[in-house]
């Protein structure tokens, strides 16, 4: 205590009213203590463009509501469709999340992609796709080549300005989150995503759940 | 450095010495400078004990020696079996590993498991396997129903007595594994197994290997 700095007494306090801040206003909010943080796995999908969903599906039709997601909006369609590797290995059954985006996106975990032959899946955040692998697409009306668009969704945490203050990070952050359990990992790379409309939770891919054996604990921890 | 107290001086000087003397030892034993780590991928695969191996691969035969892998005296088999699941789902080519040992045991990832529909499989050390899920076994000559046997192996370091001096740790305790890169993570819980004959390396599964992007990196650090 005695040795710290005082430009270091001075910036945590001004972190720990910020949280305080924070706090309380989620409390008002939501009439919760603190941010609740949940932990979402999300399996192999697919984001259709309309143009993609015209070829696949057939002009002018929509996606249709299966189940809602965690973020507002987004939904599990019933519609699904099955992508085909570069040595002629598919996977079906490869559920469509919706609303359609402006850009034809296919999310696979690394066990996913090297079953499928595509070895050199990259890491990305959600709609940077530029140079990516492609695949074929065949849906019940057509098919599409994509030629690009084959990724693996980085780790990420969604969350509200409000929830961004009280952890001290803003959109672009990287945080830690560490998951407890006897096959306890900590995720070095999580990716900060803050917006007015997003709900506080983490999305890992099935690699990174099964990894982590996230359905033995419920030892859970974000941190900067 | 002031602010240090005595018992702690002295605790890391003894350790520091304990270092310095097993890097000595290490470095006259193999003309290394330190210890040399290597993370190695185990993908599914299974032990067999004679009994079985007469039931699927008929009496008195033999495990054909295919590839040795990183343990001295471990070698990958030529025999592959299919594993049968509670729900008739099925994995083939399901490698041996010999040489054969005591007790059957099935090692997979939780994907694999998950496909098969062993939701239930625990983690567990290899050997453990007391009150572990069993399967059906399919060789070419006959069929063995496993009554326990299936295991999440979980990840673990093998080193030799100098090597743990050298770590400052002992057979059973556990380690911090992290694996640098875009999908950095770090393993909270690798069990170290000390034994003369090993070699320092650790031993990770494939939804390990995959959530963390093992082939994408080259930064791998093991701490206490």
């Amino acid at each position: 205590m005695a040795s710290t700095s005082i430009a270091n007494i001075s910036r945590s306090t001004v972190e720990a009213i910020v949280r305080q801040v924070a706090l309380e206003y989620l409390g008002r909010q939501k009439g919760a203590a603190a941010p609740s943080l949940t932990v979402q796995t999300s399996s192999r999908h697919m984001h259709v463009c309309r143009e993609d969903m015209n070829l696949l599906f057939g002009p002018g039709s929509e996606l249709t509501f299966d189940r809602p997601l965690h973020q507002e909006g987004n939904f599990a369609a019933k519609e699904t469709v099955t992508i085909v590797g570069p040595r002629s290995r598919l996977i079906s059954n490869l559920r469509i999340l919706g609303p359609m985006r402006k850009q034809s996106q296919v999310e696979l975990a690394f066990t996913d992609a090297i079953m499928l032959g595509i070895n050199d899946i990259p890491v990305r955040l959600s709609g940077d796709i530029a140079g990516t692998p492609g695949a074929v697409i065949i849906g019940p009306k057509g098919v599409v080549e994509l030629k690009e668009g084959v990724i693996r969704a980085a780790i990420h945490v969604h969350m509200s300005p409000t929830e961004a203050a009280y952890f001290g990070v803003k959109h672009g952050d990287k945080m830690k989150l560490r998951i407890g359990g006897q096959a306890g990992v900590t995720f070095n790379c999580v990716h900060v995503r803050v917006d007015a409309t997003f709900r506080l939770n983490v999305h890992m891919d099935t690699d990174e759940a099964n990894a982590c054996g996230l359905h033995l604990t419920k030892e859970i921890e974000l941190f900067k």
